[in-house]
Parts: C-alpha cells; sequence; structure tokens
C-alpha cells in the first residue's frame, strides 16, 4: 500500500524536480519566455516531454504545444487521456515514466481531477516529480498542480462565504493555492476567501502570459510578462468566516499581499520577496 | 495670514470633531444607520446641520437629506454654493459658522475642490471640525474630505502607473485616503497605485451604505452595511513605480490588507484593527 503524502517523498540527497504554474495565455511562439523557460527546466534538446491535454475537450489542443516544443529540440509526445480506464494503458504510462518533463494544457481542472484522480498516472505525476522531472500546467493545467485546487468561483475583490470551492488537487506541493488568469477574471477576492478557512498556505495568483517556476528549495521565481500576486495569510489575525452566511462579506485582519514583476522571486518557507529593481 | 496645517490646530483640551467618510448610496430612510449616526453625532435633536450639496449639480440633491435630518430632530439648512463667489456671502458663511454638523453630498469630489478650495469656506469647515464639529461627506464628499483626494482612476485590483490621480482635498486629516462605491466599482487597485508613491497614509476603501466614523483619537468605526477595506502600505519594503512607464503593472512588496465589517474598529495611529465578532 502506498502511503499518500503531499509531496512524494523524496529520495535523499536527490530534490524534487520544478513545478510550473502557468496563468494561461502564455505565448506560444518558440521565443515566449515561459514555455522556454519549462523545456530548459525539462533538458533542452536532451528533453523528453509528455503533454496531458485531459483538461480540454478538444482533439487539437496539444498539437500547438508539440510544435512549439519539437521547434526548442525537445521530443515530443501526447498522452491524450479522455476517461479513466485510459489512465490502466501502460504503453503510455511507460511514455510517462521515461519522460523529463510533463506539460498539462488549459481546459477544465475537473477534467484533469476526475479523470486522473486516484489512478497510476496521478501517482506516477507525483513521483515524477518528487523525483527530479519538471511538471507544468497551464490555466487549469496550473490549478490542478497543488493539494487543494480552486474548482469554481465568482469574481471580484472582497472575500464572501461561497464564493469559492476547492476540490482536491494533484498534491505536487500543499504549500500554495494557484489561480490563473488573475488579473484577467477578476479573482483577488476568491483567493481570500479561499485562504479565509485556514490561513496556512501562500495563495499565488498568477495573469496571462505568467508562471511561478517553484524550485525545489520552494523559491518561486516569476517568468513571462505579467504580475504575479501572493496573498500569504500567515499574519492573519482573525477571519469571521466561520461567522458568515452565503454571500456575506467575510472580516479579515491582517493580510499580507505582493505584487511581483517578472524576474522577482518569493520564498515560500521563508514568506519573503526579493524585488529585482531595473 | 493662517498658517496652513493638516488637520488644523485645535485648542488645547479640545479635540477635533468626528470626520465621517461615507462610501456613497447609502439609506436614505430615518433608520438608516449611516445617516443616524452623523445626525447623533452632530447632536441629534440639538443638531444644525449644514448641508453643501456643491459637489452635485442637481437642484434638489440636498432636499432628501434636509427631510432625513428633520425627521431626526435635527434643524437642517442647505448652503447651495455653485461658483466660487458664493464662497465670500457672508450670510452663508454666518450659517456655516453656527452649525454643529456639515454634511457634503455626493456628485463630482473636482467640483467640491474647484469652487470651494482655498475660499473662506474650506478654512471654516477646516476650523470648525478643528474645533468639535461633525463633518461629514458621502461619495464625492467623502473623497474631498482628506487632503489627498482621488480626482479620477481605473478599474481592477492591480496597480499600475497612472491608473489614479491624486489632487489636493480639503484636510480635515492627511492620514487616510479615502475612496467610495470601493467594492461596486472595483477600486482596490487605485488604491494600491495611489499609495505606492509614499506609503505614509492608509488606504481607506469604503463600500456603499458603509462609512467611517473617525474618531477624535483617530480610531475609526465602521458603519453601515458593507465593508471597509483598509491598506496599510506601513511595511511597504519595495515600490516599482519610480521605474514604471504609463500603465506598467507596479511591483509592490509587504502590503497589510484587512476588511473590516460594521462595528469593526481600526486605529490609524497604531495601525491596528480591532475585530467585533458576533
Amino acid at each position: 500500500v502506498r502511503t499518500y503524502v503531499t509531496p512524494s517523498r523524496t529520495t535523499e540527497g536527490h530534490p524534487r524536480g520544478p513545478i510550473i504554474a502557468i496563468g494561461g495565455a502564455e505565448d506560444r511562439s518558440v521565443d515566449g519566455s515561459v514555455l522556454g523557460r519549462f523545456v530548459e527546466l525539462a533538458g533542452g534538446t536532451d528533453a523528453k516531454i509528455a503533454v496531458i491535454p485531459t483538461a480540454s475537450t478538444l482533439d487539437d489542443t496539444g498539437d500547438r504545444y508539440i510544435e512549439v516544443f519539437k521547434s526548442l529540440g525537445a521530443r515530443t509526445m501526447v498522452l491524450p487521456y479522455r476517461e479513466r480506464k485510459d489512465a490502466a494503458r501502460t504503453d503510455w504510462l511507460d511514455t510517462l515514466e521515461r519522460s523529463s518533463g510533463v506539460f498539462m494544457t488549459g481546459g477544465n481542472q475537473l477534467r484533469l481531477s476526475t479523470i486522473l484522480g486516484g489512478t497510476p498516472v496521478a501517482t506516477s505525476l507525483r513521483r515524477l516529480n518528487a523525483g527530479g522531472v519538471a511538471v507544468a500546467g497551464t490555466s487549469a493545467g496550473a490549478g490542478f498542480l497543488s493539494e487543494h485546487m480552486i474548482a469554481y468561483g465568482d469574481e471580484g475583490f472582497l472575500p464572501r462565504a461561497r464564493m469559492v470551492d476547492l476540490m482536491p488537487g494533484l498534491g505536487l506541493t500543499n504549500k500554495i493555492i494557484v489561480d490563473q488568469h488573475f488579473r484577467q477574471r477578476d479573482r483577488l477576492g476568491r483567493m481570500f476567501t479561499a485562504l479565509s478557512a485556514n490561513p496556512f498556505a501562500v495563495g499565488i495568483g498568477l495573469d496571462e502570459d505568467t508562471a511561478a517556476v517553484i524550485g525545489a528549495d520552494d523559491v518561486i521565481e516569476v517568468v513571462g510578462a505579467g504580475t504575479m500576486t501572493v496573498v500569504d495569510p500567515s499574519e492573519v489575525e482573525y477571519s469571521s468566516l466561520a461567522e458568515a452566511s452565503d454571500g456575506d462579506p467575510i472580516g479579515l485582519v491582517g493580510i499580507r499581499l505582493h505584487f511581483l514583476l517578472p524576474g522577482w522571486r518569493y520564498d515560500l518557507n521563508q514568506r519573503t520577496a526579493t524585488p529585482v529593481p531595473n
């Protein structure tokens, strides 16, 4: 029986691989800094990349990524898991196990969790990352990476009871809750709400074409074009969530908030931000 | 020559009057908690209230307030300043000087500042408040109360260079920057931007039908139906504003943020929030 821990246990002396959460709508040209960084972290021209388009219901979702990754010199295969029984296919599992990088596309994060959750594919993804493999997701794929996944939510910056639903995600880390299309879809309030119940995690809000590259040392580098919003609830003194009825505004005291630009860093363990002035 | 200091000097042993900033669209029935609190602070059934409808271009803007204030037992007069020369009218100044409470309506805060700024009316308002008189403003009237007034701005939660313009306001205090219709008009980002240049003040974002009642001790009580958002930039470690071009996102590290509900308090000097659990 496998013990489920978050993240999967690493082997002594072997750091886990990078986790790359992308806010969606990233530049998909060969010059795009986000996809370029992912391929580099997966091994560059030695990379063997598995693309998992499961979040999407479109047949061609993986195609553009294959084209870009191949242009960047990486060997690339699509693993088109469409239903739970696909997750048992040993040929695809073999391909997955030999990859040096995994990329999950956008779509609906509930397709990723309902089709891959609890399957050998999920176990493999967790073990691969623990063993050093780079695992990336964009949009829905980014939301799925962490232990607690935002499944649904409403717009606006003000936290309100029941404005967000969390469901279990892949669990590569439980230190962050990730949200994407962050500025574009006005998602700050649902992040405050997601953190208002149990302020142990850090909220990472990613604008489009913007990635959080989370190293083995839990230091995040911002890559891409936009802002990474960090919501640190570690100093929250009070949350009124337990007293709030559906839709009520939530009172919160002591949120720390940072807006980080490309190149800037955030240390998830120290809870410190490092700006990189021009 | 009068020396211009913010706020106006108080007389030894005589605390200044309350400042009541209202987020607009307050309940204008006699049962409305915001207007009720203002009348109470102005003296209740002994109150003599001057209504200044200058922010509005409508002729009847003051009428509804007169009706409510009179229903609550206060004597009430309208001082319809419409152009700068009106500010010299000694009969109106006499009425103003005898008031125990002043109420500025909504409209456009630039009408208040362009018509009353630098006139004997502004001086009188500052002196009255320093002498103990309650001064309230709703919507545009609220924005005008402080030394630094938000004149224009854009929507969205992410701070961006040039998304807000500050102009000089009435100057009853310089400890806060006030914004109104805060949740309803999506104004969190312009508040971050307003504070990103010089993080000495505290941002007070007021939802509709919600008031900040600022006592002589600089403790704010939230009154009304909505949330008061407090943006405390006193721990900001870095702002990229000086390096940003027009429209660029601004990087900011170390904002403190609170969402306060009705009845809760915020101490502007200690920078502490006090929740009042149900």
